[in-house]
């Protein structure tokens, strides 16, 4: 596209706040480094829920990025009393950008306490599924769930936009940071998930580390790190630690992908407090346009703003929230500066080199791993109880009688508690019942369940959640308990 | 009992690796500060493994520490073909340890990125439920889960152990750091608890911070930080993030406290490949050893060392990990020359004033919060289908027909897609199937339950997780998906 005349239509959402002036600030260094491009203007956020539109984002919006399939947005509000939905997340899913890319990077002329270590690595995080789908159930008046949900499809898509945006940017090494060695089958699917996948990518190193001790190593030595990939959130925290490296949340630019459509937008909130005031730094937002511009292919305007940007703060010039600026400049100012230094190069900055990322096709199925032979085992069936496992045990065996079924074990908190150990954890009212079949069958017969349940409810015991206990291909599909043989 | 001449008796585990030799060092130092303290070495880890004990914690081990009630302990390994549970793990489980408090203190004469910002802080981790309680379920061969599971009760001792840390060591400021933001039942009860129980703790501040932030603020202004309160999975990252902070893994004590038993350790591992040679930093060793005396009361002991300890590190005499260090000396002349500072007071460091430490009783009941009134509104059934929405939709609905309950809505990881929304997210094969039960009732019969299973299958769908939809005292238990009215 760079090389046609071609025109991009992209969306422009100001945003809430201090949007506007930060998203001016972008779109006027785009306009000067890339005529090609065509706004077209949309609404979300504050204004648009006042409005009564429950989501914060309007049609006109929606139609408007189906066609453009590319934005620059402001941050949006959500103003108190009007819907607990975040614009923001109405955009990421309705638009399903998985992939959260967040570069982190030592700017010139920022300060910070990571100065001259070369820090230059980017957090690639999955933004739609885990925790985050926010599938949340009391289980009783004291006990809290949300299911933590990872899919094979899911890991395959944020595993492959990390290798190719690895790719796109001439980045050696790919890191995978998951808690595997605790949640073997959500965060271990990650994990193998990205070991398989690395083959397809031999050109990149690839390698894996505990989440945990890559929050350490990202503090004790980040400039070891090329880019990480990671789940939802254990990137949220791990992208926020990484923007207060390099100077903050006013530096810190993101891309969010999808198949079809792709929102670049500054990390930082709306900070009503500052709207008008001409005071915000707009690096953030720029940066994010530097991003976009990549994505559409414009290189050499990509390059242009981002020499601009560093020469502009390696000369001293620099926004109120460098903490050792003695005179700092507006949001206005700074992007005026900015303009120029068009065409100067900074002393101490490089830009890598790029080329365009292949954003992998979206999967056509959703079944990707075969399973041949199924076989069901058994029930955990959580059932509420203020008492002791030496009480609650017996009348679970008692209550299984001839139903098809015998109890197992009764864990709490993941801990064995019945048969009874000896031991005498302090426990929840919420407890897990394993029972095995008598039988393994294909499936479980719902007669068998129901008997059970209702031999439950005549002991007195309200259960809330059951979990079928299977084999695929001879491979349990559950964890045991600590504790459980 | 620090005025009395009675005698305490701790159960000492050498642990594997490096860990007699640290361990050596701090008993050392304690019994030259401490001569009250009698040890009962007893065995855990790699040995034990191998001697046929499948947690790797013997009897012997068990018995000394329900007697001692205190251990102090060396990093312990799992051998490899040695069973896949961590001897660490069944001590915590064992003893129910379900505060991890770690504290991240600058230290002078050890240069990191932030010294002279003063850091002083100290994390209380959770340490029994959330994601680690480990219960994981393939929902499809393509969708794993996992349960994050946070009660009232776990909130209530883990928010009060944080308050009393902190009024043992005349901290001002308890932060409570959480993702109760999207988690509002889970991460929200923690959030909740806090603000509930901070009324009783009125001589200190208490604040709330999303966990995100606090990795950002952590490695921006980690001195604007006094004590963090937070769930299982978020406390591991941000605690080894901290460490991180002031010199790494060599420096960062722990205590692990129950209401019975306080087991104090070093983070760090076993380091193998350095075993015997006399080149580890023994000092987290030594700082958990002085928790461990404080726990005991014998404050002046304890200062004893810490003092000595800042004394020597000081004096520019520096274990090998130490970065700058140009003579790095030995663990055991490293131990000698803090012994040969006993009595010496630092420069630059002052020891906190101390008190004892309350813990409070463990709780009586697994009932906390009162429920008057409970009904059942629906189900949330959990499906495998390889298609899409606009065909499982109508089957669901047609299914439900005559059965006591109809389909309210469809999502998939979390996000509505039946009714039909008019986007087209990819999908999964696992579908969260939510009917509304025809009347609200106290509780769902199961003939109902299993007439729905029933007519599922008959549509060929396999269900695999079952929840129920309840509203206790009229409030909800469970959330909506995005898009769901």
């Amino acid at each position: 596209m760079s090389k046609s005349d071609a025109k991009h239509h992209v969306t422009l959402i100001l945003g809430d706040g201090i949007g506007p002036e930060v998203v001016a600030s972008a779109r006027t260094l785009i306009d000067a480094a890339c005529p090609r491009i065509v706004w077209e203007e949309a609404e979300a956020g504050a204004e648009v829920f006042k409005k009564g539109v429950a989501s914060g984002v309007p049609q006109h919006t929606i139609d408007s990025l189906s066609k453009t399939r590319l934005a620059l947005k402001g941050p949006l509000e959500t103003p108190v009393g009007f819907g607990e939905k975040s614009a923001n997340v109405t955009l990421r899913k309705l638009f399903e950008t998985f992939a959260n890319i967040r570069p982190v990077r030592e700017l010139p002329g920022v300060p910070t306490r990571f100065s001259g270590s070369g820090i230059d690595l980017v957090i690639v995080r999955e933004n739609v599924e885990d925790l985050y789908a926010g599938i949340e159930h009391m289980q009783t008046p004291d006990v809290a769930q949300c299911l933590k949900l990872i899919s094979t499809k899911g890991c395959e898509k944020i595993v492959r936009i990390a290798f190719e945006f690895a790719r796109s940017e001439g980045r050696k090494t790919v890191q995978c940071a998951t808690k595997a060695n605790i949640m073997k089958k959500t965060e271990g699917l990650l994990k193998s998930t990205f070991e398989h996948l690395a083959k397809e990518y031999s050109d990149i190193e690839a390698w894996h580390i505990i989440i945990d001790n890559c929050a350490h190593q990202l503090v004790k030595k980040p400039e070891q790190f090329d880019v990480i990939v990671t789940t939802n959130m254990n990137g949220d925290i791990i992208s926020d630690l990484g923007s207060g490296l390099i100077g903050g949340l006013g530096f810190a630019p993101s891309a969010n992908i999808g198949h079809d459509v792709a929102i670049f937008e500054a990390v930082h909130g709306s900070a009503p407090k500052y709207t008008g005031k001409d005071v915000i730094n707009p690096t953030a937002m720029i940066l994010s346009g530097v991003m976009m511009l990549r994505h559409l292919g414009e290189f050499e305007a990509a390059s242009t703003i981002e020499n601009a940007v560093m020469a502009t703060l390696e000369a001293d010039i620099h926004p109120r929230d460098v903490q050792t600026a003695s005179a700092p400049v507006g949001t206005k100012a700074f992007t005026q500066a900015i303009l120029e230094h068009f065409g100067k190069m900074p002393s101490n900055y490089a830009i890598r080199p790029h080329k365009p990322m292949v954003v992998p096709p979206r999967p056509k199925t959703t079944a990707i791993r075969k399973v041949e032979k199924r076989e069901t085992v058994g029930l955990d069936i959580f059932t509420e109880f203020d008492g002791t496992a030496a009480d609650l045990g017996p009348m679970l065996e008692e209550a299984a009688k001839g139903t098809g079924a015998k109890l197992k074990m009764v864990s709490n908190r993941g801990t064995v508690v019945y048969p009874l150990t000896g031991t005498d954890p302090d426990v929840v009212n919420q407890w897990r019942c394993r029972f095995t079949l008598d039988q393994v069958v294909t499936e479980v017969p719902t007669t068998l369940v129901s008997g059970l349940l209702q031999a439950l409810e005549a002991k007195g015991l309200r259960w809330m959640h059951i979990e079928k206990l299977c084999r695929f291909d001879g491979e349990d599909t559950f964890t045991r308990a600590q504790g459980e043989n």
